[in-house]
């Protein structure tokens, strides 16, 4: 069986994923949005495309059978399992220091899910200007039709939530607990992920 | 006075913009739409970023008075006047091969806004795999509030409508007059665009 591994609140790790294997991303705790960003591992100058997907997609929400193209338009990884009300964002970068200082007025600002992608993919040799707009696993974000309004709303996620991932290719993959208050209801809380065969 | 130049249809170019200088999109005949990507003139690793603009404008409609960020979230151009119904498009990448293929069914696919872009940054140096998601000039693209839907729909431009960016720092440009007839109401027209002091 799969080990679970905790991401603790406000960090954030990589890993390699094989093709065919499955990443498991957990809410443990409910209302909690973990930033998703993948790299092609023998390239890495192919990454996770929201533009490419959602276009393909015709749609800016995305759940089980959805596939997430690269900047390439290849399959990077599908969604094969969606434990959760169905509400994931694909339309925003990774929380940052400048998401804080612009948005929250922060004087000393965290470095948010950005900083802590950058921290976690420079073993890879992958520099922080390739960070994309993440799939933002858990993360509600709704869209006035008329307006465009957007609005970052807390997760519709109850604990335990979790939704699955197959590799179409072999990736570097970086995976975020979120560090945005916005995002996340108003608490920091830990995600968990497990990756099988 | 600025010439105009004008862009052929399913073509595109590239051009350097100072800081401060002015760039007016125009549609000479309505209904068609242009792709307009950025990078910075002296480090083209700093790219426009739809994630990080869209995220601090929390709207994904941008009109007079709405900077286009990086993905270092540093302001490259800001709109300055909009002289069109207000529409454009900020979510999706330049059509393709892989677009024409994938949505179209297309056996033998135009290059598309992303060929000719692609075409167009070669001689600065800059690979095709830094093409973000393009700001769409005259785009009409629009998301159901609750399924998520996207719409491609004609453009609601007239004859001559027109937008107006100055930019925030030295930049090179590329910009399109897009291939993809969906997104054109049905038939390919050209673009024109002027740069001013």
């Amino acid at each position: 069986m799969a080990d679970t591994i905790e991401i603790t609140p406000r960090t954030g790790t990589a890993f390699t994923l094989n093709k065919g294997q499955r990443l498991t991303v957990i809410d443990p705790k409910g209302v909690q949005v973990s930033d998703l960003v993948a790299f092609n591992r023998h390239d890495p100058e192919e990454v996770i495309s929201n533009g490419r997907t959602l276009d393909y997609a015709s749609r800016i929400y995305l759940t089980t059978g959805d596939p997430l193209y690269s900047n390439r338009s290849n399959v990077m990884l599908k969604i094969v399992a969606d434990n959760t009300p169905g509400k994931h964002d694909f339309l925003l970068t990774p929380c940052s220091k400048d998401t804080f200082r612009i948005i929250y007025g922060d004087k000393d600002p965290h470095q948010g899910c950005f900083g802590n992608i950058a921290g976690a993919i420079e073993p890879y040799g992958i520099s922080s200007d390739r960070i994309p707009c993440a799939f933002n696993c858990f993360m509600n974000v709704t869209v006035d039709s008329d307006s465009g309004e957007l609005k970052v709303l807390p997760p519709i996620t109850k604990a335990g939530d979790s939704i699955e991932f197959v590799a179409e290719m072999d990736l570097i993959v970086a995976l975020t607990a979120c560090s945005a208050l916005q995002s996340n209801g108003g608490s920091f809380k830990p995600i968990q992920y497990k990756i099988s065969d």
